[in-house]
């Protein structure tokens, strides 16, 4: 027995091709795009239990507090966030997780993506079934049975008995017609078993460039607030993936089958396909007349959609951005996101909502003079004290109780109280109670964006 | 010379083609669909000027208030408006304009729908032309050279000399190409020019059951505020159309036709085909990628719509709907309103922007604990005096100066201002200043539906 395994959960990754769901500054593993809960939400309750150690979470700079809060609602206490500097795809991020374990070489990871659906049965026994080969020093990927010959998804070619031939990258339609006729080939899953000393050695024998940066990470690695930041050498290790710095090369490498259902959920049409259908193909939340194989998504309900006549097409709208797309060209999104990127349309990369480490505000109406934001305080959350010199600001309390400092006062303001914090005023918003804290804010002023605000002190240690 | 023409514009419609631009409680011909006013605006200045008295616009009692604000708007001081209790289609509409000028019977009479587009020069032409015939007792329409086989539009049979040989209601394909190859058959436009006299001496030969509760309808009448309101009878006339009650029956009709370009925007593929289009047939607000034939409307900028790879579809995007639809189906949009309207979907009829005597409001969030809402209050306006018993709210100028009553302190608050209406207090609103005023609205409640109201005084007379 080599006791737990320690799930190493890559969510870093901001994906554009599922825009205007999936957005940099809030991508779709945070998401709720089937069912009820986040991607993340779902990859972590599958890697927890008996068998599991708490996770390792490798996640961007930027989505520190939204890892932190997913932690929390998944009703994981003690999973460890690992910020890395700069985003240097699989492989460096895999490299960290297994030097941050070298203490207990036997430890087994499991490697995985936080975007990807999968049935937990399955993929508990292939886990199980693959122990003993990562016991004896094996790297073990996984492979998914293809149902049909796709060509968004990277295949193992498999030589019996878990031994590998070779890695395929994403096929053209001919390859991967042959592929799937063929029965030796298997989509990779992006997920990983093996020893921590195991992989150690890999990186050491086939990609030694990328072990000095890491090992300087992690050595220069910072505390800061519940995460560990790595030191800034990470930011100089190759960008490569783990399949091509270490799967494409070590002999030691093995595959296993996952039985059961897997989807990357890598575009609006695997959405599509992965959603309930009527008996025409039509899936969503809207009115549909006379439409075919189509996909009608309502993130947030705040709209009302109606297709008429539509096959073969996808209407994906928000509260501030709506895509229809061939559900055939659905590659093309990240291209349209590019697009808007490069004519400076905020909606290629932000949301109306925006998420802060002690909650999140969204922008309700704007002019030119005015601002009005919903903001909601979470329990312990406690905004920077700071002050502004452009605007004054109307807090109107409406859902539950505030403790507001203004200049040298603090007290607390009730639901249905209001108050006035003048052009210039220090003051801070905090909820120390256990419900949440909503305020409207009214902001009035000659110049009303968010770089207007001097910071005197923050539980956050932002600038 | 029988002197000035008198317009009467027909501006009662609530259409539901333009689906989600055009709804029951705000329709097309008050929306700006092309250019830069509104329908209704480019109907007003078409029939301003030197040769025309000041307009009679017919309407519904629901959009009597922005019937007279988008006068104010065209710079129309004296146009009158009258309110028909019950929409009750062209003919009653007709009947009754010509019995309010009944004591000028030489008087000439220009009948227009206000939801069209034409250009202005053809059209100035075509009422000069008519004119001689007009004075001479004819009732003249006018006719517009097809373009293209409609089977959207009704079509007059010509025989020569301004003679019409029948009307043709909107044909299937077969029968409007072989009109179109023929050239004896114009479009109707729907617009009629003639003598009081002559009008009422048709409708008491063609169709004398209109006649009397018309009549009542006009004796009855009643002065409300700016408006003539018709008396109840008028609801009890016969609901059809002025081409069906005269035009079909008269022996002295007679037709002119207008030169130039003529459209009745009744869909969406209408609007596609109106708007300018580049290489590819695409026209709108957007990112269009490998995208033909196609129209994205993104009505008030308020969202981002991307398509990707959309062949002769409509994306009509407002604040609160999207409607996607194959541009050779919109005449489904009527299916999906009703659809929805019996769905109990609010967006079937209501903005989420409503518009009042004293301006509009809309809301920009909701909860079941409060509602924030946008107020306008043009210049002059005044809510009535009012209390709730549900409900708190707490005020925020944000543009302009409110005059403001609460219990028996009249005050006046300025930009950057907040106040408090504690619940059940009488308080009243008004802008008594020459500029816009706009408060953010906060209310606080268990209760938060617009019914919570109790009126103790309305300036515009409302319950």
């Amino acid at each position: 027995m080599t006791g737990k395994i320690h799930p190493v959960i890559l969510c870093g990754g901001g994906g554009t091709r599922l825009w205007p769901q999936s957005r940099r500054s809030y991508p779709k593993q945070f998401s709720t795009l089937i069912g009820e809960n986040s991607l993340l939400h779902n990859t972590l309750t599958r890697f927890s239990g008996a068998g599991y150690h708490p996770p390792m979470m490798l996640t961007h700079e930027d989505f520190r507090f939204i890892v932190g809060e997913q932690l929390a609602q998944a009703g994981i206490a003690d999973g460890r966030i690992i910020i890395e500097p700069q985003a240097r795809n699989t492989a460096p991020a895999i490299a960290a997780a297994a030097m941050l374990l070298r203490n207990t070489p036997e430890a087994i990871m499991l490697v995985a993506p936080s975007d990807h659906l999968t049935d937990r049965a399955g993929f508990d026994q292939a886990v199980n079934a693959a122990l003993p080969a990562v016991r004896d020093g094996k790297i073990v990927c996984f492979g998914v049975e293809p149902d049909h010959a796709a060509t968004g998804y990277g295949y193992i070619e498999t030589a019996g008995n878990g031994a590998i031939k070779q890695f395929v990258e994403k096929p053209a339609q001919e390859v991967a017609d042959r592929m799937f006729a063929s029965s030796c080939y298997l989509w990779n899953a992006g997920v990983f078993l093996f020893r921590v000393d195991t992989i150690l050695a890999a990186f050491a024998t086939h990609a030694p460039d990328i072990l000095p940066y890491v090992s300087g990470a992690v050595e220069g690695a910072t505390r800061d607030l519940d995460f560990l930041r790595l030191g800034a050498s990470f930011a100089d290790a190759p960008d490569i993936s783990f399949d091509y710095a270490v799967m494409e090369r070590a002999q030691n490498r093995h595959v296993v089958p996952i039985a059961g259902h897997w989807n990357d959920l890598g575009s609006w049409k695997t959405i599509w396909q992965e959603s309930p259908r009527d008996a025409n193909g039509v899936t969503g939340d809207g009115v549909a007349i006379d439409c075919s194989d189509t996909l009608l998504s309502n993130a947030g309900g705040q709209t009302q959609i109606v297709g008429i006549g539509l096959n073969n097409i996808a209407v994906v709208a928000t509260a501030d951005a709506v895509l229809v797309t061939d559900l055939d060209q659905t590659q093309k999104v990240g291209d349209a996101v590019r697009l808007m990127r490069k004519a400076g349309i905020a909606q290629a990369d932000a949301f109306a909502r925006e998420y802060r480490p002690w909650g999140w505000f969204e922008t309700i109406s704007k002019s030119g003079r005015y601002h009005v934001k919903r903001i909601l305080v979470k329990p312990g959350g406690r905004l920077s004290l700071q002050s502004h010199k452009h605007r004054s600001e109307h807090w109107v309390i409406v859902q539950g109780v505030a403790q507001v400092t203004v200049g040298k006062t603090t007290k607390d303001v009730q639901q249905n109280q209001s108050l006035y914090v003048p052009l210039g005023a220090v003051h801070r918003l905090e909820n120390t109670t256990r419900d949440d804290l909503v305020i409207i804010e009214v902001q009035v002023g000659d110049y009303l964006e968010e770089d207007d605000i001097v910071r005197y002190d923050d539980i956050y240690d932002r600038n």
